[in-house]
């Protein structure tokens, strides 16, 4: 049985809130509670969103609680999608927001290494644009892209990732999908920058997770893992395995094939469901596809591939998963 | 050239928030700042969200500050959609949040009724479901549309209208489709029920809005009208025209056809755009594709529809629409 | 363990042709030909495509080999799509054409009728448009509604359905969404006309199956179940449960809430596959899968959906179908 | 106003056949009869698919019936996607069936020069896969990459491009988007392979047009440009023009701001439509565009750039578009 140990980001214990329930599905906890919540759902590590709402909470008060919950820091990403950067960060039309943006990350890269943080995640969720012809994309491009790789080369001992998304809640994104990211981390040369691959923006972006995970892989961009579902249409994040099951337990197979031991992240937001529960849940159902993964017999999977089998495939899926 | 007056949702002025820009896209204006701003931008009526914000403003008070503004109530939409109805209003699991949205809609129609309102508008965003076997299929339908049917049982003397989605925030929703909705409305019964068509929601539920029109007008169900823009995969409420423009402009066609010669309202979400002006550059297009939509050859058109003449329809757009 | 019985379309079996392959992906298999290979691949039923190529095998004739294959005609199923009916059957501009489709609804009743088969299937995959302002939606409603209704009512002593799509061939389709279709049988006020829902054209057209599959039952009109699987976004026809194994699960809960004993029904496109193959590994999937909506604790389902336990129907689907 | 030259894919007058309508939509003609009706359609240059039906016919014969037409070779596109290569092509599992993709291609190479064609197209429409499990993602890569950049290394001396598609009639394909083109072109290190642009194919991608042209053009891997329309979801193959005029306006705008000068060729699916008309109609639309496009002011689109001023943007492409 897999000993595999998972990880969240903050958000899943937190306030979540929506254009319509502009009061917020749940009452906002602090820090210091997802925290705790985080750790007794089970939980190893957090992606905390930076800065979180509570001024006086130093990096180290939040690196204490997490210790003191048998827990560590997995990243650091920045708040570059608020208020203040709604209409881009790095690719912001105003110079003085691109260089907020800088400055945040380089704040970032601070706090991940007063806390022992793997990396810094940049989600650039507002970069991008809305309209035909709002934007010159050859400048957005040189402003986006340039302006995060920038941050990474000032800061040559820090890895970076970048989770691609197709979009939300910009229309349109700039690290839209796992190609896309490889074309635009290539632009900036930057070695120690690479990628979080969600599998949930990776069926929304009508990627197969699996073969983009292969792809990130042998370009040797991956940097983390983030698990959770939807209906491949947008980024619902439902609990993990709750619908693609098969497409899941590819990914989970392909996991293992590239010898991925670190923890793998949940990325849910369970807007009217206990949090605890939907992590609880999602770690059940991937132990178990973990499980099959490990069970799957190679050989008579190698013989499928080697002649493009689709229904061995179906079979052996079937006869290795399903009671 | 057209005559046409526009209204508009409250919500195109309020402050808008998403679960990423938590700290909202803009600060909360009052209820009567909205008001002004509205009528500033060349409104006629306003779709007001009850309750608002303000717990001592009275519909008597709003109602003032509307006439004060050369505006007037367009329709009294509960919010049946926050917090405490996040699992369902009229469908939720508990009777208890049911009987509140019950008696949310009665309040609603009292409030209609002392704004002069022409009817309560129900969006049911939280009634449906996220997951495979969350619910009971019947049941929930049973519970949805029969305590939707009974409020407007309740108030014969009061126009209904269900403005139906596809999803957001709930995964799936039950008032989905037009045709969904039909079906719906006549397992009611009742008269007095009838539908707010969204062009954009239309669009993202995979119909032709021109064709919904006919569809709904058919069965005498058309309560009233809202345009916005989407990419066709989510209601993205976009200026109106933005986009599709031979969509828009066969929907407005298909507007006079009918005869509706009262205000059309729109439904935006300029999360980073100055809201007068994303009424206004919407309410230009539109009056623009009115403008169109009058000049058409109907004769040419009757000989295009009579041999289903694509190409002589794609003619026919060109030379009465572009320069 | 489920007995139940399963058919196809002959078209599973046939040379499958597509705008590319214009050689074909197999070659063509005469009627008889398809007959054998079905009932070697265990059906007990076809959907039989009318006229078939061969213009000298008569109904009986190809009763005779049903029968000897140990297999029976489930529905005729007229060709109202091919070259002749490209722009619409019952709804095209051509009096003449829509002529033409009544008469071949007509032969096929008096096929279904020699043949015993159970009712006559229209899959009107041409009526519809591809451009705005191609067609004037009432008349093409009342052409493409009315003139199946005529049929309908003129041999009131046998069964009808529609199999709606949301498109293709055709950009957009009259019949396209359960709803859509309940909309229109209830224009033509015919009882005996009925709806194939198919699984996949559900997913497609944005629906969720089991919800369509109590709509439709709860309304009386559902005639026949169709299975297959695809990625939501275009009907692929790919075999049943390679992909959908939780919402084929609820489907085959739903079959078996409603009372369904009959037969389901393929409908595969094996364009690279084996076709026997695609058939029997459907079935040992689907099998499998009614097998564990048997074993469902309805108890503990009973409360999930009194609940709307988003976290407990994981956890249910989980124990009983996973290994 | 422009005198940009058009060119098209022989498809557009060929026989369309599906998968439903196997009797075609229209009868095959000859390839000399299509090149003289390409030619009256006013097309100066022809993508070739090779081998044409006619074995008799030399690429010699069909330079002289183009230029008798007044018409050339554009390029040639070998069949890699009939019966033979249904299970893929260069990425196939059977390496007899891979030496034949390249030795068609190695073919199309002499084709091309003998007929003075300005580049080879892959098109590898059946590379790729349709189920879970079914390929080693990263084999397959091995394959269909590396085999088509093979080719490429052999013929130095001549240009190639990968016209990229998401899916069909694969269900994933390996050339899905122009990044995950450009990654891969990256992988072959070949720089006489670069991309061929369809609108159409960028829409359905999910990519916006015009931004994929920036990013294929500051990588200097544009070969060729191709237009034609879709509902978003689907390769669609409409007129050029007859839904997105404001993306088409600025994909327009993009081709003049990069100077492309040359021809820009139609990539139509003419169902049932007259093949000639379908032609005419999307050049005279997409000379309106390109004749938008000119009168543009640079200026005040600098400013909107400059700000990213979507509402600016839309009121620019009013004025300058609709009349």
């Amino acid at each position: 049985m897999t000993d595999r140990k998972y990880t969240a980001g903050m958000w899943v214990f937190g306030q979540i809130i929506d254009r319509y329930a502009t009061d917020g599905y749940n009452e906002p906890p602090s820090t210091l509670d997802i925290i705790r919540q985080a750790a007794d759902a089970g939980l190893v590590g957090m992606d905390l969103n930076y800065p979180w709402p509570e001024p006086d909470l130093s990096p180290e008060d939040v690196s204490a609680a997490l210790t003191a919950s048998g827990m560590s820091a997995v990243c650091i990403t920045p708040v570059i999608y608020g208020r203040h950067f709604r209409s881009g960060s790095f690719s912001n039309a105003d110079a003085q927001i691109r260089r907020a943006a800088a400055d945040l990350a380089d704040e970032s890269v601070d706090v991940a290494k007063r806390m022992g943080a793997k990396y810094v995640k940049f989600w650039p969720g507002q970069d991008g644009y809305d309209y035909p012809f709002q934007v010159d994309y050859a400048t957005l491009r040189r402003h986006g892209v340039g302006g995060l790789g920038a941050v990474c080369d000032n800061h040559p001992d820090m890895q970076f990732a970048v989770e691609y998304k197709l979009k939300e809640p910009r229309n349109r994104l700039l690290w839209s999908t796992a190609a896309a990211t490889l074309v635009a981390i290539d632009e900036t040369g930057c070695d120690n920058l690479g990628v979080v691959l969600d599998f949930g923006h990776s069926l929304f972006a009508k990627e197969n997770p699996a073969e983009a995970l292969s792809l990130l892989h042998s370009h040797g961009r991956l940097v983390d893992i983030e698990l959770d579902d939807n209906y491949r249409e947008w980024d619902d994040d439902l609990t993990a395995g709750s619908l693609h099951l098969v497409e899941t337990l590819e990914f989970l197979h392909g996991v293992r094939q590239i010898g991925w031991t670190d923890e793998i992240k949940l990325d849910l937001f369970p807007y009217r469901e206990d949090k605890g529960e939907a992590v609880r849940q999602s770690i059940k159902t991937l132990q178990r596809l973990e499980d099959a993964a490990e069970r799957l017999d190679l050989e008579q999977l190698g013989r499928i591939h080697a002649n493009h089998d689709a229904m061995g495939a179906q079979e052996l899926v079937r006869e290795t998963l399903l009671r």
